[in-house]
Protein backbone atom coordinates (compact mmCIF):
# COMPACT_ATOMS: atom_id res chain seq x y z
CA UNK A 1 0.00 0.00 0.00
CA UNK A 2 1.01 3.46 -0.59
CA UNK A 3 1.64 5.39 2.38
CA UNK A 4 0.71 9.03 1.36
CA UNK A 5 -3.03 7.97 0.06
CA UNK A 6 -5.54 7.70 3.01
CA UNK A 7 -6.03 4.34 4.41
CA UNK A 8 -9.94 3.59 4.17
CA UNK A 9 -11.54 0.82 5.89
CA UNK A 10 -14.95 -0.47 4.45
CA UNK A 11 -17.24 -2.83 6.46
CA UNK A 12 -20.85 -3.28 6.53
CA UNK A 13 -23.86 -5.31 8.01
CA UNK A 14 -25.10 -7.46 5.24
CA UNK A 15 -21.99 -9.64 4.85
CA UNK A 16 -18.61 -9.72 3.08
CA UNK A 17 -20.11 -11.30 -0.44
CA UNK A 18 -23.32 -8.21 -0.87
CA UNK A 19 -23.07 -6.12 -3.55
CA UNK A 20 -23.27 -3.14 -1.55
CA UNK A 21 -19.91 -3.50 -0.39
CA UNK A 22 -18.12 -4.37 -3.00
CA UNK A 23 -19.97 -1.27 -4.95
CA UNK A 24 -18.68 0.63 -1.93
CA UNK A 25 -15.43 -0.51 -1.47
CA UNK A 26 -14.49 -0.40 -5.10
CA UNK A 27 -15.50 3.60 -5.13
CA UNK A 28 -13.45 3.82 -2.16
CA UNK A 29 -10.15 2.96 -4.22
CA UNK A 30 -10.80 6.28 -5.87
CA UNK A 31 -9.96 8.01 -2.75
CA UNK A 32 -7.20 5.82 -0.91
CA UNK A 33 -6.17 2.80 -0.06
CA UNK A 34 -8.89 -0.07 0.53
CA UNK A 35 -8.96 -2.83 3.65
CA UNK A 36 -12.46 -4.58 3.73
CA UNK A 37 -13.06 -6.56 7.51
CA UNK A 38 -16.64 -7.39 7.34
CA UNK A 39 -18.73 -10.06 8.58
CA UNK A 40 -18.69 -13.47 6.92
CA UNK A 41 -22.71 -13.64 7.22
CA UNK A 42 -25.70 -11.10 8.00
CA UNK A 43 -25.96 -9.49 10.74
CA UNK A 44 -28.96 -7.07 10.03
CA UNK A 45 -30.65 -5.84 12.73
CA UNK A 46 -27.41 -6.70 15.22
CA UNK A 47 -27.64 -2.83 16.55
CA UNK A 48 -24.31 -1.84 18.77
CA UNK A 49 -24.22 -5.70 19.43
CA UNK A 50 -20.41 -6.80 20.22
CA UNK A 51 -19.43 -10.61 20.99
CA UNK A 52 -18.36 -11.35 23.94
CA UNK A 53 -19.75 -14.76 24.89
CA UNK A 54 -18.45 -16.58 22.35
CA UNK A 55 -15.15 -16.44 20.87
CA UNK A 56 -14.30 -14.70 17.26
CA UNK A 57 -12.70 -16.08 14.18
CA UNK A 58 -11.33 -13.98 11.41
CA UNK A 59 -9.79 -14.71 7.94
CA UNK A 60 -8.26 -13.26 5.13
CA UNK A 61 -10.06 -13.82 2.01
CA UNK A 62 -9.28 -13.54 -1.97
CA UNK A 63 -12.97 -12.60 -2.92
CA UNK A 64 -11.80 -9.01 -3.74
CA UNK A 65 -8.87 -9.41 -6.59
CA UNK A 66 -8.04 -5.46 -5.58
CA UNK A 67 -7.51 -4.99 -2.16
CA UNK A 68 -7.08 -7.08 1.26
CA UNK A 69 -9.87 -7.84 2.63
CA UNK A 70 -10.60 -10.10 6.06
CA UNK A 71 -13.87 -12.16 6.94
CA UNK A 72 -15.24 -12.57 9.78
CA UNK A 73 -17.71 -13.89 12.40
CA UNK A 74 -18.61 -11.58 14.72
CA UNK A 75 -21.08 -8.05 14.38
CA UNK A 76 -19.95 -4.88 12.55
CA UNK A 77 -18.87 -3.50 15.53
CA UNK A 78 -16.54 -6.74 16.27
CA UNK A 79 -15.15 -5.98 12.61
CA UNK A 80 -13.92 -2.08 13.43
CA UNK A 81 -12.75 -3.82 16.56
CA UNK A 82 -10.94 -6.23 15.18
CA UNK A 83 -9.52 -4.06 12.32
CA UNK A 84 -8.50 -1.32 14.23
CA UNK A 85 -6.44 -3.22 17.04
CA UNK A 86 -5.76 -6.79 15.69
CA UNK A 87 -5.36 -6.05 11.55
CA UNK A 88 -3.66 -2.84 11.54
CA UNK A 89 -2.55 -2.43 14.83
CA UNK A 90 0.63 0.33 13.44
CA UNK A 91 -1.68 2.68 11.27
CA UNK A 92 -5.26 4.20 12.43
CA UNK A 93 -7.59 4.32 8.80
CA UNK A 94 -8.25 7.96 7.92
CA UNK A 95 -11.72 6.81 7.16
CA UNK A 96 -14.23 3.97 7.82
CA UNK A 97 -17.16 3.69 5.74
CA UNK A 98 -19.72 0.68 6.33
CA UNK A 99 -22.58 -0.28 3.57
CA UNK A 100 -24.23 0.38 1.52
CA UNK A 101 -26.67 -1.29 3.45
CA UNK A 102 -29.49 -2.77 1.47
CA UNK A 103 -32.13 -1.00 3.30
CA UNK A 104 -32.56 2.69 4.41
CA UNK A 105 -31.61 3.25 7.89
CA UNK A 106 -33.43 6.51 8.62
CA UNK A 107 -34.81 7.62 11.79
CA UNK A 108 -35.38 5.14 14.64
CA UNK A 109 -33.52 2.76 12.38
CA UNK A 110 -30.38 4.06 13.43
CA UNK A 111 -30.98 2.36 16.83
CA UNK A 112 -30.80 -1.15 15.50
CA UNK A 113 -28.50 -0.62 12.57
CA UNK A 114 -25.50 -2.66 12.62
CA UNK A 115 -24.08 -0.65 9.47
CA UNK A 116 -24.24 2.69 11.82
CA UNK A 117 -23.12 0.80 14.67
CA UNK A 118 -20.13 0.28 12.32
CA UNK A 119 -19.80 4.22 11.76
CA UNK A 120 -20.38 5.01 15.74
CA UNK A 121 -17.49 2.64 16.87
CA UNK A 122 -15.09 3.92 14.48
CA UNK A 123 -15.96 7.66 15.71
CA UNK A 124 -15.66 6.12 19.64
CA UNK A 125 -12.07 5.34 18.52
CA UNK A 126 -11.58 8.94 17.09
CA UNK A 127 -11.94 7.87 13.25
CA UNK A 128 -14.09 9.89 10.92
CA UNK A 129 -16.85 7.57 9.46
CA UNK A 130 -20.27 7.33 7.57
CA UNK A 131 -22.46 4.99 7.09
CA UNK A 132 -24.46 4.33 3.40
CA UNK A 133 -27.65 3.05 3.64
CA UNK A 134 -30.17 2.80 0.10
CA UNK A 135 -33.81 2.34 0.59
CA UNK A 136 -34.04 -0.73 -1.16
CA UNK A 137 -33.82 -4.06 0.32
CA UNK A 138 -33.54 -6.11 -2.76
CA UNK A 139 -30.11 -8.29 -2.80
CA UNK A 140 -29.60 -6.80 -6.52
CA UNK A 141 -30.33 -3.56 -6.00
CA UNK A 142 -29.30 -0.71 -8.18
CA UNK A 143 -26.73 1.37 -6.58
CA UNK A 144 -25.56 3.17 -9.67
CA UNK A 145 -27.31 6.47 -8.64
CA UNK A 146 -25.41 6.44 -5.46
CA UNK A 147 -21.95 6.82 -6.65
CA UNK A 148 -21.27 10.55 -7.09
CA UNK A 149 -22.77 11.32 -4.10
CA UNK A 150 -21.13 9.05 -2.02
CA UNK A 151 -17.73 10.41 -3.17
CA UNK A 152 -18.71 13.39 -2.96
CA UNK A 153 -19.43 12.74 1.09
CA UNK A 154 -16.30 10.81 1.59
CA UNK A 155 -13.80 13.26 -0.13
CA UNK A 156 -15.38 16.34 2.10
CA UNK A 157 -14.93 13.72 5.31
CA UNK A 158 -11.70 13.46 4.37
CA UNK A 159 -11.27 16.81 3.56
CA UNK A 160 -12.46 18.45 6.57
CA UNK A 161 -13.03 15.45 9.50
CA UNK A 162 -15.49 15.00 11.73
CA UNK A 163 -16.57 16.46 15.27
CA UNK A 164 -15.16 14.64 17.83
CA UNK A 165 -18.03 11.77 18.92
CA UNK A 166 -20.00 12.61 15.64
CA UNK A 167 -20.33 10.10 12.59
CA UNK A 168 -22.31 10.45 9.39
CA UNK A 169 -25.62 8.40 8.60
CA UNK A 170 -26.41 9.02 5.14
CA UNK A 171 -29.22 7.20 2.95
CA UNK A 172 -30.44 7.33 -0.76
CA UNK A 173 -33.40 6.73 -2.02
CA UNK A 174 -34.37 3.71 -3.97
CA UNK A 175 -32.80 4.38 -7.36
CA UNK A 176 -35.97 6.40 -9.77
CA UNK A 177 -36.45 6.90 -12.95
CA UNK A 178 -34.97 10.85 -12.20
CA UNK A 179 -31.71 11.53 -11.28
CA UNK A 180 -31.31 12.58 -7.27
CA UNK A 181 -32.03 15.97 -6.66
CA UNK A 182 -29.57 16.73 -4.36
CA UNK A 183 -28.13 16.38 -0.76
CA UNK A 184 -29.75 17.24 2.51
CA UNK A 185 -28.08 18.03 5.96
CA UNK A 186 -30.75 16.55 8.41
CA UNK A 187 -32.08 15.54 11.55
CA UNK A 188 -33.30 12.04 12.82
CA UNK A 189 -36.81 11.90 12.04
CA UNK A 190 -39.14 11.34 15.12
CA UNK A 191 -40.73 7.87 13.97
CA UNK A 192 -41.31 4.55 15.04
CA UNK A 193 -42.24 0.67 14.40
CA UNK A 194 -45.33 -0.20 14.95
CA UNK A 195 -44.38 -3.88 15.53
CA UNK A 196 -47.48 -6.36 14.53
CA UNK A 197 -46.22 -10.62 15.95
CA UNK A 198 -46.95 -12.72 12.80
CA UNK A 199 -47.69 -16.06 14.79
CA UNK A 200 -47.45 -19.14 13.28
CA UNK A 201 -47.28 -23.03 14.30
CA UNK A 202 -44.24 -25.61 13.41
CA UNK A 203 -44.33 -29.04 12.02
CA UNK A 204 -44.35 -29.97 15.85
CA UNK A 205 -47.29 -27.92 17.04
CA UNK A 206 -45.42 -25.39 18.49
CA UNK A 207 -46.20 -21.25 18.02
CA UNK A 208 -43.21 -19.13 17.07
CA UNK A 209 -43.49 -15.27 15.58
CA UNK A 210 -42.09 -13.21 13.25
CA UNK A 211 -40.79 -9.61 14.02
CA UNK A 212 -42.79 -7.71 11.27
CA UNK A 213 -44.09 -4.16 11.30
CA UNK A 214 -45.09 -1.05 9.74
CA UNK A 215 -42.85 1.93 9.67
CA UNK A 216 -44.91 5.60 11.58
CA UNK A 217 -43.39 8.54 10.92
CA UNK A 218 -44.68 11.21 13.61
CA UNK A 219 -42.93 13.99 11.49
CA UNK A 220 -44.47 13.23 7.86
CA UNK A 221 -44.78 17.62 7.35
CA UNK A 222 -41.14 18.24 8.82
CA UNK A 223 -38.97 19.76 6.11
CA UNK A 224 -35.16 19.23 7.80
CA UNK A 225 -35.89 15.45 8.90
CA UNK A 226 -34.24 12.41 6.63
CA UNK A 227 -37.27 10.89 6.20
CA UNK A 228 -38.73 14.00 4.49
CA UNK A 229 -35.43 14.27 2.24
CA UNK A 230 -35.88 10.27 0.86
CA UNK A 231 -39.62 10.85 0.42
CA UNK A 232 -38.74 13.86 -2.24
CA UNK A 233 -35.52 11.84 -3.96
CA UNK A 234 -32.78 13.90 -1.56
CA UNK A 235 -29.75 12.02 -0.25
CA UNK A 236 -30.18 12.35 3.69
CA UNK A 237 -26.80 13.48 5.78
CA UNK A 238 -27.70 12.70 9.81
CA UNK A 239 -24.72 13.27 11.86
CA UNK A 240 -24.58 11.08 14.95
CA UNK A 241 -23.40 11.26 17.96
CA UNK A 242 -23.25 8.48 20.70
CA UNK A 243 -23.53 11.11 23.98
CA UNK A 244 -26.94 10.28 24.69
CA UNK A 245 -26.93 12.44 27.65
CA UNK A 246 -30.12 14.42 27.67
CA UNK A 247 -28.51 17.19 28.78
CA UNK A 248 -32.41 19.28 29.32
CA UNK A 249 -33.49 16.40 31.17
CA UNK A 250 -30.71 16.58 33.92
CA UNK A 251 -32.13 20.38 34.67
CA UNK A 252 -35.74 19.04 34.61
CA UNK A 253 -34.69 16.52 37.29
CA UNK A 254 -33.14 18.85 39.79
CA UNK A 255 -37.18 18.80 41.13
CA UNK A 256 -37.09 15.28 41.97
CA UNK A 257 -36.83 14.23 45.61
CA UNK A 258 -33.53 11.65 45.03
CA UNK B 1 -54.41 -7.97 38.61
CA UNK B 2 -55.88 -4.71 39.79
CA UNK B 3 -56.50 -1.98 37.76
CA UNK B 4 -55.83 1.15 39.86
CA UNK B 5 -52.26 -0.32 40.61
CA UNK B 6 -49.50 0.74 38.02
CA UNK B 7 -48.47 -1.58 35.62
CA UNK B 8 -44.90 -2.81 35.40
CA UNK B 9 -43.05 -4.44 32.80
CA UNK B 10 -39.50 -5.96 33.85
CA UNK B 11 -37.15 -7.04 31.78
CA UNK B 12 -33.25 -7.87 31.37
CA UNK B 13 -30.06 -8.82 29.37
CA UNK B 14 -29.05 -11.15 31.91
CA UNK B 15 -31.81 -13.88 31.23
CA UNK B 16 -34.77 -14.58 33.66
CA UNK B 17 -33.04 -16.83 35.89
CA UNK B 18 -30.79 -13.97 37.20
CA UNK B 19 -30.56 -13.01 40.28
CA UNK B 20 -30.80 -9.21 39.23
CA UNK B 21 -34.11 -9.70 37.32
CA UNK B 22 -35.65 -11.66 40.60
CA UNK B 23 -34.56 -8.71 43.24
CA UNK B 24 -36.04 -5.92 40.60
CA UNK B 25 -39.08 -7.62 40.46
CA UNK B 26 -39.75 -8.29 44.08
CA UNK B 27 -38.97 -5.10 44.49
CA UNK B 28 -41.56 -3.33 41.90
CA UNK B 29 -44.33 -5.36 43.82
CA UNK B 30 -44.20 -2.91 46.39
CA UNK B 31 -45.32 -0.40 43.67
CA UNK B 32 -47.40 -1.83 41.48
CA UNK B 33 -48.39 -5.06 39.59
CA UNK B 34 -45.57 -6.44 38.08
CA UNK B 35 -45.31 -9.18 34.43
CA UNK B 36 -41.81 -10.63 33.30
CA UNK B 37 -41.20 -10.55 29.75
CA UNK B 38 -37.20 -11.33 29.54
CA UNK B 39 -34.83 -13.75 27.56
CA UNK B 40 -34.57 -17.21 28.29
CA UNK B 41 -30.48 -17.05 27.57
CA UNK B 42 -27.97 -14.35 28.39
CA UNK B 43 -28.06 -11.38 26.19
CA UNK B 44 -24.94 -9.22 27.25
CA UNK B 45 -23.46 -7.33 24.91
CA UNK B 46 -26.12 -7.39 22.45
CA UNK B 47 -26.82 -3.75 22.54
CA UNK B 48 -29.95 -2.50 20.61
CA UNK B 49 -30.30 -6.09 18.49
CA UNK B 50 -33.59 -7.39 17.37
CA UNK B 51 -34.50 -10.75 16.26
CA UNK B 52 -35.70 -10.09 11.96
CA UNK B 53 -33.90 -13.49 10.20
CA UNK B 54 -35.00 -16.15 12.65
CA UNK B 55 -38.46 -16.78 14.26
CA UNK B 56 -39.10 -15.75 17.87
CA UNK B 57 -40.48 -18.16 20.89
CA UNK B 58 -42.20 -16.93 23.76
CA UNK B 59 -43.50 -18.93 27.00
CA UNK B 60 -45.27 -18.72 29.92
CA UNK B 61 -42.75 -19.73 32.67
CA UNK B 62 -43.64 -20.62 36.83
CA UNK B 63 -40.55 -19.33 38.05
CA UNK B 64 -41.64 -16.65 40.06
CA UNK B 65 -44.61 -17.71 42.80
CA UNK B 66 -45.76 -13.90 42.74
CA UNK B 67 -46.65 -12.47 39.37
CA UNK B 68 -46.79 -13.78 35.59
CA UNK B 69 -43.61 -14.35 33.48
CA UNK B 70 -42.39 -15.11 30.45
CA UNK B 71 -39.17 -16.19 28.68
CA UNK B 72 -38.25 -15.46 25.36
CA UNK B 73 -35.95 -16.13 22.77
CA UNK B 74 -34.91 -12.89 21.60
CA UNK B 75 -32.67 -9.45 22.48
CA UNK B 76 -34.07 -7.36 25.55
CA UNK B 77 -35.33 -4.95 22.92
CA UNK B 78 -37.30 -7.91 21.36
CA UNK B 79 -38.71 -8.57 25.17
CA UNK B 80 -40.04 -5.30 25.12
CA UNK B 81 -41.89 -5.31 21.84
CA UNK B 82 -43.41 -8.66 22.14
CA UNK B 83 -44.72 -7.70 25.62
CA UNK B 84 -46.30 -4.15 24.55
CA UNK B 85 -47.86 -5.49 21.17
CA UNK B 86 -48.73 -9.06 21.59
CA UNK B 87 -48.75 -10.28 25.71
CA UNK B 88 -50.50 -6.63 26.49
CA UNK B 89 -52.36 -5.24 23.92
CA UNK B 90 -54.70 -3.74 25.50
CA UNK B 91 -52.84 -2.38 28.43
CA UNK B 92 -49.64 -0.27 28.41
CA UNK B 93 -47.50 -0.64 30.77
CA UNK B 94 -46.83 2.17 33.19
CA UNK B 95 -43.03 1.69 33.38
CA UNK B 96 -40.85 -0.87 32.17
CA UNK B 97 -37.68 -1.69 34.47
CA UNK B 98 -34.71 -3.20 32.77
CA UNK B 99 -31.83 -5.19 35.24
CA UNK B 100 -30.21 -5.26 37.33
CA UNK B 101 -27.57 -5.60 35.07
CA UNK B 102 -24.94 -7.83 36.61
CA UNK B 103 -22.06 -5.55 35.55
CA UNK B 104 -22.38 -1.65 35.25
CA UNK B 105 -23.55 0.28 32.18
CA UNK B 106 -21.85 3.68 32.64
CA UNK B 107 -20.52 5.75 29.71
CA UNK B 108 -19.87 4.24 26.39
CA UNK B 109 -21.27 1.53 27.60
CA UNK B 110 -24.50 1.72 27.26
CA UNK B 111 -24.38 1.54 23.10
CA UNK B 112 -23.53 -2.10 23.96
CA UNK B 113 -26.03 -2.87 26.88
CA UNK B 114 -28.93 -4.71 26.19
CA UNK B 115 -30.03 -3.84 29.48
CA UNK B 116 -30.25 -0.31 28.45
CA UNK B 117 -31.76 -1.10 24.59
CA UNK B 118 -34.83 -2.35 26.60
CA UNK B 119 -35.30 0.70 28.40
CA UNK B 120 -34.64 3.15 25.30
CA UNK B 121 -36.80 1.08 23.23
CA UNK B 122 -40.19 1.19 25.83
CA UNK B 123 -38.96 4.92 25.82
CA UNK B 124 -39.70 4.58 21.71
CA UNK B 125 -42.82 3.58 22.91
CA UNK B 126 -43.53 6.21 25.23
CA UNK B 127 -43.12 4.23 28.36
CA UNK B 128 -41.41 5.71 31.15
CA UNK B 129 -38.48 3.58 31.57
CA UNK B 130 -35.10 2.71 33.75
CA UNK B 131 -32.42 0.50 33.01
CA UNK B 132 -30.78 -0.48 36.46
CA UNK B 133 -27.02 -2.09 36.47
CA UNK B 134 -24.55 -2.99 39.42
CA UNK B 135 -21.02 -2.50 39.06
CA UNK B 136 -20.09 -6.47 39.87
CA UNK B 137 -20.55 -9.03 37.19
CA UNK B 138 -20.43 -11.76 40.12
CA UNK B 139 -23.57 -14.05 39.26
CA UNK B 140 -23.60 -14.18 42.71
CA UNK B 141 -23.49 -10.01 43.23
CA UNK B 142 -25.02 -8.73 46.54
CA UNK B 143 -27.42 -5.86 45.66
CA UNK B 144 -29.17 -4.87 48.99
CA UNK B 145 -27.63 -1.77 49.20
CA UNK B 146 -28.90 -0.78 46.04
CA UNK B 147 -33.20 -1.16 46.71
CA UNK B 148 -34.06 1.97 48.66
CA UNK B 149 -32.37 3.75 45.70
CA UNK B 150 -34.56 1.47 42.67
CA UNK B 151 -37.51 2.09 44.81
CA UNK B 152 -37.00 5.96 44.88
CA UNK B 153 -36.15 6.10 41.12
CA UNK B 154 -38.76 4.40 40.13
CA UNK B 155 -41.13 6.15 42.37
CA UNK B 156 -40.32 9.32 40.89
CA UNK B 157 -40.15 8.27 37.32
CA UNK B 158 -44.37 7.20 37.95
CA UNK B 159 -44.87 10.50 39.68
CA UNK B 160 -43.35 12.98 37.29
CA UNK B 161 -43.06 10.27 34.40
CA UNK B 162 -40.57 10.83 31.59
CA UNK B 163 -39.27 13.77 28.84
CA UNK B 164 -40.51 12.20 25.62
CA UNK B 165 -37.36 10.07 24.03
CA UNK B 166 -35.25 9.89 27.11
CA UNK B 167 -34.78 6.69 29.30
CA UNK B 168 -32.73 6.66 32.72
CA UNK B 169 -29.37 4.92 32.69
CA UNK B 170 -28.88 3.83 36.63
CA UNK B 171 -25.93 2.08 37.56
CA UNK B 172 -25.12 1.50 41.21
CA UNK B 173 -21.31 1.13 42.92
CA UNK B 174 -20.43 -2.40 44.10
CA UNK B 175 -21.57 -3.33 47.62
CA UNK B 176 -18.81 -1.73 49.70
CA UNK B 177 -18.30 -1.61 53.87
CA UNK B 178 -19.80 1.46 53.97
CA UNK B 179 -23.20 2.77 52.57
CA UNK B 180 -24.78 4.12 49.20
CA UNK B 181 -23.63 8.64 49.68
CA UNK B 182 -26.53 9.27 47.69
CA UNK B 183 -27.92 9.65 44.39
CA UNK B 184 -26.15 11.79 41.46
CA UNK B 185 -27.88 13.07 37.89
CA UNK B 186 -24.88 12.60 35.49
CA UNK B 187 -23.90 12.98 32.21
CA UNK B 188 -22.45 9.65 30.14
CA UNK B 189 -18.68 9.90 30.71
CA UNK B 190 -16.61 10.53 28.00
CA UNK B 191 -14.58 7.06 27.92
CA UNK B 192 -14.08 3.89 25.80
CA UNK B 193 -12.81 0.48 25.75
CA UNK B 194 -9.23 -0.14 24.86
CA UNK B 195 -9.39 -3.45 23.36
CA UNK B 196 -7.24 -6.48 23.25
CA UNK B 197 -7.77 -9.42 21.28
CA UNK B 198 -6.98 -13.12 22.90
CA UNK B 199 -5.50 -15.11 20.28
CA UNK B 200 -6.01 -18.50 20.82
CA UNK B 201 -5.79 -21.82 19.07
CA UNK B 202 -8.21 -24.47 18.90
CA UNK B 203 -7.93 -28.27 19.09
CA UNK B 204 -8.02 -28.08 15.44
CA UNK B 205 -4.85 -25.86 15.02
CA UNK B 206 -7.16 -22.83 13.58
CA UNK B 207 -7.30 -19.06 15.41
CA UNK B 208 -10.08 -18.02 17.35
CA UNK B 209 -10.31 -14.98 19.77
CA UNK B 210 -11.50 -13.30 22.60
CA UNK B 211 -13.00 -9.55 22.86
CA UNK B 212 -11.27 -8.27 26.22
CA UNK B 213 -10.06 -4.98 26.73
CA UNK B 214 -9.38 -2.07 29.44
CA UNK B 215 -11.88 0.69 30.49
CA UNK B 216 -10.07 4.21 29.55
CA UNK B 217 -11.84 7.13 31.23
CA UNK B 218 -11.02 10.63 29.41
CA UNK B 219 -13.03 12.23 31.75
CA UNK B 220 -11.09 11.16 35.14
CA UNK B 221 -11.82 14.57 36.78
CA UNK B 222 -14.89 15.74 35.63
CA UNK B 223 -17.19 15.74 38.79
CA UNK B 224 -20.52 15.38 36.52
CA UNK B 225 -20.08 12.28 35.30
CA UNK B 226 -21.15 8.43 35.96
CA UNK B 227 -18.10 7.52 36.14
CA UNK B 228 -17.13 9.83 38.69
CA UNK B 229 -20.23 9.09 40.91
CA UNK B 230 -19.69 5.16 40.88
CA UNK B 231 -15.95 6.04 41.74
CA UNK B 232 -17.24 8.01 45.12
CA UNK B 233 -20.04 5.90 46.03
CA UNK B 234 -22.90 7.36 44.80
CA UNK B 235 -25.37 5.74 42.59
CA UNK B 236 -25.60 7.37 38.71
CA UNK B 237 -28.26 8.63 36.84
CA UNK B 238 -28.02 9.34 33.62
CA UNK B 239 -31.33 10.38 31.68
CA UNK B 240 -30.25 9.37 28.10
CA UNK B 241 -31.96 10.15 24.82
CA UNK B 242 -32.57 8.66 21.43
CA UNK B 243 -32.69 11.37 19.01
CA UNK B 244 -28.78 10.78 18.01
CA UNK B 245 -28.91 13.51 15.71
CA UNK B 246 -26.10 16.24 16.18
CA UNK B 247 -27.48 19.83 15.93
CA UNK B 248 -24.12 21.55 16.59
CA UNK B 249 -22.79 19.29 13.44
CA UNK B 250 -25.69 20.33 10.93
CA UNK B 251 -24.52 23.71 11.63
CA UNK B 252 -21.04 23.21 11.03
CA UNK B 253 -21.58 21.59 7.66
CA UNK B 254 -23.36 24.40 6.27
CA UNK B 255 -19.76 24.81 5.16
CA UNK B 256 -18.86 21.51 3.04
CA UNK B 257 -19.33 21.20 -1.08
CA UNK B 258 -22.12 19.06 -1.22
Amino acid sequence: MSEHKPLILVTNDDGITSHGIRTLANLMTQLGNVMVVAPNSPQSGMGHAITIAHPLRLYPTDIFPDFPAYECSGTPADCVKLAKNHILKDRKPDLVVSGINHGSNTSISVLYSGTMSAAIEAAIEGIPAIGFSLNDFSRQADFSHTEAHILAIARNVLEHGMAKGVALNVNFPAKQPEPLKGIKICRQADAKWQEVFDERRDPHGRRYFWLAGEFVNFDPHAEDTDEYALAHNYTSVVPCKYDLTAYDTIKEMQDWHL
